[in-house]
């Protein structure tokens, strides 16, 4: 790893954004169901950076929450996400997936984000097959590329713990993300790396070298609990799991990243359940001290 | 990948042996409750050829029962296994570690199995780190190894799939089993490749390949659900999931493995509430077909 400084945010939390996945935003019948306008309050007033938001908080209103949230002081940076392109959660058939590809293209685009994340699905369903999946995927990235680099919006493929390989992300390593990225070879395809889905990979930092700084336009915090009781939605809060954060952003950032570090975190049973403004609070006091 | 020809199983299990977690033998309170005479006969009559143990079923009996097995024309394959080596299942300390190490050494030993399995235990309780915790391992087993040696029994490190990393096994790739190997270089210390843990590693082939066929010991059957209910007793019968069983199959193989295809199903809600002898036909049936 070539000699380089990681950046200290000891004192300084103007590079965290929110992903309002941490107040339980991107599950009906969870979290704080605050409207954007006070997502967008409470994090100006904390001094956050940027805000992702999830496709359910926007309806029809991207360029005006856009607008809203820049007036702010905050950037937009990124929209969730994609539809799942292939696996028993996609839509059912590839125009449908082509459909909601473009649909969720033009909301990133409305709301002026940087990027638009994408969680690939899971196996095909009747191949038994990693591979066979993973060049549907490729097919179906590379057509949408030039729609997205036409809306100036980045395409984040992100690489998700093998956990979900079945059923979320046939997607499972930092390596077949970057082999995916080289394949499709278009300017408008990158990266978002998730401390939760690569915390484990001893890869990770040479396979980031591989990717380059280009590639790589998400960074995502949070822990890995010990012992976690439910694989999707028992996220740890920064500092209260087993992850080695600071290795995980040293790998990020000796890439080149510079970006936005946003924190996501899923936690139906905890943090989902506190007060927001202590959730947002607790963010940038573990951001400043752990991460 | 050098040709090589895929046994051919279609008419033949021989080559089948029975981890007795499948009959729901590993947990306290599941599973068939068969005393080893059961599983040996029930096997044997259906011409399985080996049995896997785990310890609560051998108690003080390991050279009777290992003797029983043998005289029913079954071999021996492994005992179940290790105590957690790190992490917060792991004995309270390295001496309780080595001491349980030693007894479950002696066990396999009594039992004349081949191998014992060992899975690593997770990530040392507040070192945030895959790197200490992997080097904690390494440390033990090399240190345990020459006992092995001495008893006749290869270690089987097990790389478990990644959602274990924090507490059941640091260890959670075929890479940085085989680097673990190769970093110990003691005749004793080998691998064991389970289809749970491994099916989505695009790697598996080459890094199997890296390992050399003295170095694998194991090879476990079970399939990925793509829609698990629970990561540790969820598994599924061969066919049933989402795994490519036999590209898995040929990595191992063209490795030059030749060893018993080890079936090991932990399923609570499932396969463990149906007949013993249901399952183990099925077992067959999909060996032969699926696998």
């Amino acid at each position: 790893m070539a000699s380089f400084e990681l950046r200290d945010f000891s004192s300084d939390h103007s590079m965290l954004a929110l992903n309002t996945a941490t107040l339980g935003h991107n599950v009906e019948g969870h979290g704080a169901g605050w409207s954007p306008e006070q997502v967008i309050d409470a994090c100006a007033e904390r001094g956050y950076g940027a805000v992702t938001w999830w496709r359910r908080e926007i309806g029809d209103r991207a360029a005006e929450i856009g607008e809203r949230t820049r007036a702010a002081g905050l950037e937009v940076w990124g929209l969730c996400r994609s539809p799942f392109l292939t696996g028993p959660l996609a839509p059912p058939d590839r125009q449908s997936v082509l459909d909601d590809f473009h649909a969720s293209i033009d909301m990133a685009a409305g709301l002026g984000a940087a990027s638009l994340t994408i969680c690939v699905g899971g196996v095909v369903e009747g191949s038994h097959s990693m591979r066979e999946s993973l060049k549907q995927v490729t097919s179906i990235v590379a057509e949408v590329a030039p729609v997205a680099q036409a809306a100036n919006v980045r395409l984040a493929l992100e690489p998700l713990n093998p956990v979900y390989g079945g059923n979320r992300s046939c997607l499972t390593t930092v390596r077949d993300a970057v082999d995916m990225c080289e394949a499709i070879d278009h300017p408008a395809v990158a990266l978002a790396i998730d401390v939760y889905h690569v915390w484990w990979d001893l890869s990770l930092a040479s396979e980031l070298k591989r990717a380059g700084a280009e590639r790589i336009v998400g960074y995502h915090l949070c822990d890995w609990l010990a012992d976690t009781q439910d694989v999707l939605l028992d996220r740890g809060m920064m500092g209260d799991g087993v992850a080695d954060l600071r290795h995980v952003r040293a790998a990020v950032e000796a890439a080149g990243y510079d970006g936005f570090c946003e924190v996501e975190i899923f936690s139906a049973q905890n943090w989902w359940k506190r007060d927001p403004g202590e959730v947002l609070d607790t963010c940038i006091e573990r951001f400043r001290n752990c991460c």
